[in-house]
């Protein structure tokens, strides 16, 4: 399947959630709160299909997520940066961004909008549901001027913690 | 790309159209009136990708609308019926229509919502950009008990009229 329709479809949910929210910052929540319930549903498909059974460390869940998940759902790899020492902060930094394929600038009037915010709250509902919170967030985008489009992940729970995750 | 991602997005797109809108019959409009507008950027990079240059029927448009477009899009071939001696009204009868894979029923109320009409519009865009204005309408949908999915397209010309094109 080729992501245009996908791209463009998005870009029309985008300017939706525009005329109803006057507020940048609501827009974001929208869009975040949407990515997360698709992520919820996606991991599903995910797991089933890329047979992945367990992730020894943050390090390897960051990997999987640019290497497999972003290729299988995106077509690109974005290349991931363990950011800190603490060794649950990554940022997935993206070349090229296929959401704005067809997007040269924001909307007007709209300079605080995190244009693919729905990704990251895919990625949020994702690991929500095999038991690791995160916090995830747009620390730069070439929309609004930055040198890359970067994604920052940062794993909720210190790696010794997972030991006492509940099954649900 | 896989479409998952894109058929959970176009969910949360409808959902946010029924939110805004109580009768279904504004969420239609609406999910049509964006995909008209996704059609006309979209048949574009049609062309480019599938280096097409003229349909010398309608008959062949519809097949290439079902054999080309639909399965470079949706990764689907509906199959295609003259449905009537007049040539230019066709239905393209969709065995499984991926936009409804996560979808079991229409949301509570919601009976006359046309959940797919989004690519009544795409293709009524697309259609127009080159000159082939046509009426593009959901005849049946396997949602609202349908035993197929079917599209139908009625071009709104006479193929005699098609030598009076305009080039724009």
């Amino acid at each position: 399947m080729s992501r245009e329709l996908f791209v463009l479809t998005y870009g029309a949910l985008v300017a939706q959630l525009c005329k109803d929210h006057e507020a940048d910052e609501d827009v974001n929540k929208y869009l975040d709160q949407m990515g997360y319930n698709i992520g919820v549903r996606l991991v599903e498909d995910f797991l089933a299909r890329s047979s992945i059974k367990k992730c020894r460390s943050y390090n390897e869940t960051a990997d999987i997520i640019a290497k497999i998940a972003f290729k299988m759902y995106l077509g690109i790899t974005p290349s991931v940066i363990c950011s800190k020492e603490s060794g649950n902060e990554f940022s997935l930094v993206l070349d090229k961004n296929p959401l704005v394929d067809f997007v040269e600038d924001l909307p007007v009037g709209r300079s605080s909008l995190c244009y693919s915010n729905l990704l990251c709250g895919v990625i949020r509902g994702a690991l929500e549901m095999i038991n690791l919170p995160a916090d995830v967030q747009f620390i730069q985008d070439r929309l609004k001027g930055g040198d890359v489009t970067e994604i920052g992940i940062t794993f909720l729970r210190k790696t010794d913690d997972k030991k006492h995750r509940r099954n649900k």
